[in-house]
């Protein structure tokens, strides 16, 4: 690139018409566009007034009772997850509030002989980064100190993983999005997953927050393997390690959706005895919809073809601009992931808050920079998340073409400092 | 009654004769009955695969967004509450979770300057007896000590509640089901209410536990009114002291209704600061759905005209049958709630486990002896929660003519003895 005033000068024409038209678009959430939540529309069809409301004959699913949800439901969860339809428990419309709740249980009950994560004062968490937002406010809400692991192509840093959880009986979890993580859309090494599987916590109440939100979510027609946690963890006597969740929230609707979690029997009895406490049941009526419209998991693969078709050709105009914008230019890279929401971008340090300044201030919204670190705070300031899946292409197109414009404009600040 | 021996072996005879029949029913909960579901089947047809799912032109209610729930729906929860719109929250398909919640947050953060409750120490609650089974097993789950506080017919007795409460900063809460009570029936009088909302704790953090669980379920033509415990509340700038939860469970469907809670100002910020961080949004194609089928409150009162007209043959039926048997009788009374799910029976000391042992025994399933105690544990043994609304009038009929049959059979094994 040349880094040039008369360069500087045009990339600024350039960046002031962009803020004449106005724009006004948003990539800043994994929120799926309206032609996917078109997909399940029909769903909504599948419970009326003239339906069958009884699961087996026998429960009314309009009715109070079945508080750990349909069994046919579980076994399609079960799937999806990859463990045994009795290890699953399913929630009301949220992994994230079933993940919320899952720590909020832990922070004032035991897990295992010994005290309550709140009462064993300054406790801790391992963070992958860039990761989830989400994951790492719960943890700001009660408290809990988050530690980096840096991210690799292979899941998370196991030996910093390893190390640290093995020293330092106050690390109580760590969050893992195991497939098309969130940026980056890495999914985990086989070896990484057994690597999780064979941990030899200092604490005993140490537990991996597995997060499968994009299980079956594939962007290319060769979806990624992940390795079964379950399997591997009880393959390791180690079955009380992980709690798995997932959701159907990118698969039917986010604001309607099934959510579930997995986890081993002693660990299942903790967490049944606090949904007994809270609730009397969750939604069976939107259980009984998503089993009759998805079916099983086969019915699921199906469907998210349909998604497939949709967020493709956007994932793909984001990468060609990127290419084209950015050929030979060693200062930028992104990511390309087979599945999941997001295409993670690595730019110098110090870049990414001026870059997503110069874009909202031209109309349209990324991720705040640093928001896929804890705390918000990225200490190289150089991730940004694109989130291509709610605008229409046309629009996306026009989006990345400010971002690229932006980013030089800034590359440009920098070499003429 | 006469207590002879003859008139033990004709009842004997009685209990035999109904144990031949290997009857199978249950009036232990205060569960909807098949033909109440079917009044809001036509629900489920009003938002389908052709609807419109926007609200107000700008938000799908099929996508993530909107935390505190569909604006309109605020407004009918505020009519069913007597408060103002903006004190509403409106949550998941469960009153009871948000309760739960709203413990658990209280729990683990503060509500003022201090510790949260977890860190206090041994916290209390007072607890109306007998009073909600669910309220006091919420307590035991987080280990807080329960004061039992005796129900009058206008409400718990006040003059303990105001010396308890003005005296003990360990006392955090008190539980009320201001109208209709569980399973009392008694709607708290204007005094009562006045005198809550004119409380002086001397804990700083102590707050007023409103389930109004019946606000609109009325069983006669002439519904008893209840004050606004927020408007006395505010006269008495008190306004912090109450969270009021309600749901449409027993107007639309137990098992997937919408719940809402409602708080001042500064209560919101807390327990809103915990929705934000524990979900993205609630199911808020059920709250469009409820709000296109129950419109606004004058259509929440006709649609509880219809659960009236099947739930009074009920209760009428079994206060018919209770005359009868009873008549003169001095060691049995009940109450005869104008609204609600149940009917209370005060027996004499000693009473209650054996009845309902016997009822059980012939295939009757009453509410535990003890349920609506704190700890399940009733010190006179004496208090039995009917539950009218599930089985047919033909079935209640025969197990209340069990039942009568049993505590007579106790009476005169206690007479002879």
């Amino acid at each position: 690139m040349l880094y040039s005033k008369e360069f500087k000068d045009k990339l600024n024409e350039q960046y002031q018409y962009f803020k004449s038209l106005n724009l006004n678009l948003d990539m800043s959430r994994g929120k799926p566009c309206p032609e996917q939540l078109a997909l399940s529309n029909s769903m909504l069809d599948l419970v009326n007034s003239q339906s069958n409301f009884k699961i087996n004959e026998e429960i009314d699913c309009r009715n109070y009772g079945l508080l750990d949800g349909i069994t046919e439901l579980k076994v399609l969860f079960a799937k999806m997850l990859d463990v045994l339809p009795t290890d699953v428990l399913i929630g009301g419309n949220s992994s994230l509030q079933m993940m919320f709740d899952t720590i909020s249980c832990f922070m004032t009950h035991k897990i295992v002989d010994g005290h309550p994560w709140l009462m064993q004062g300054n406790i801790k968490f391992l963070c992958p980064v860039p990761g989830y937002d989400r994951h790492f406010s719960i943890l700001q809400y009660f408290g809990v100190e988050q530690i980096a692991v840096p991210m690799c192509e292979t899941g998370p840093d196991m030996d910093m993983v390893e190390n640290l959880v093995s020293k330092d009986e106050k690390i109580k979890g760590i969050w893992c999005i195991p497939k098309y993580s969130n940026p980056q859309g890495v999914t985990y090494s086989a070896i990484t997953v057994q690597r999780f599987a064979n941990l030899k916590p200092a604490a005993k109440d140490f537990r991996i927050f597995w997060d499968n939100a994009y299980a079956v979510h594939d962007l290319t027609d060769q979806p990624e393997r992940l390795l079964s946690i379950m399997d591997e963890c009880r393959k390791a006597s180690n079955e009380d390690l992980p709690i798995l969740f997932c959701s159907t929230s990118k698969i039917t609707f986010p604001g309607a959706g099934i959510a579930a979690l997995a986890a081993s029997e002693s660990n299942l009895k903790i967490l049944k005895e606090n949904y007994f406490y809270k609730t009397i049941c969750f939604d069976k009526i939107n259980q009984l919809r998503h089993l009759r419209f998805l079916k099983n998991y086969e019915g699921i693969l199906s469907h998210m073809e349909k998604h497939k078709k949709i967020l493709k050709p956007k994932f793909e105009a984001v990468e060609e601009i990127l290419n084209t914008e950015f050929e030979g230019e060693e200062l930028i890279s992104w990511t390309k992931p087979k599945g999941g929401y997001f295409i993670s971008v690595a730019l110098p340090d110090g870049c990414a808050k001026r870059v997503v300044f110069l874009c909202r201030e031209a109309g349209v919204k990324l991720t705040s920079a640093g928001a896929t670190f804890p705390l918000n705070c990225d200490p190289h300031d150089a991730n940004i998340r694109l989130a291509p899946s709610y605008p229409p292409v046309c629009e996306l197109l026009l989006a990345m073409k400010l971002f690229c414009v932006c980013v030089k404009l800034v590359f440009v600040e920098n070499a003429l400092r």
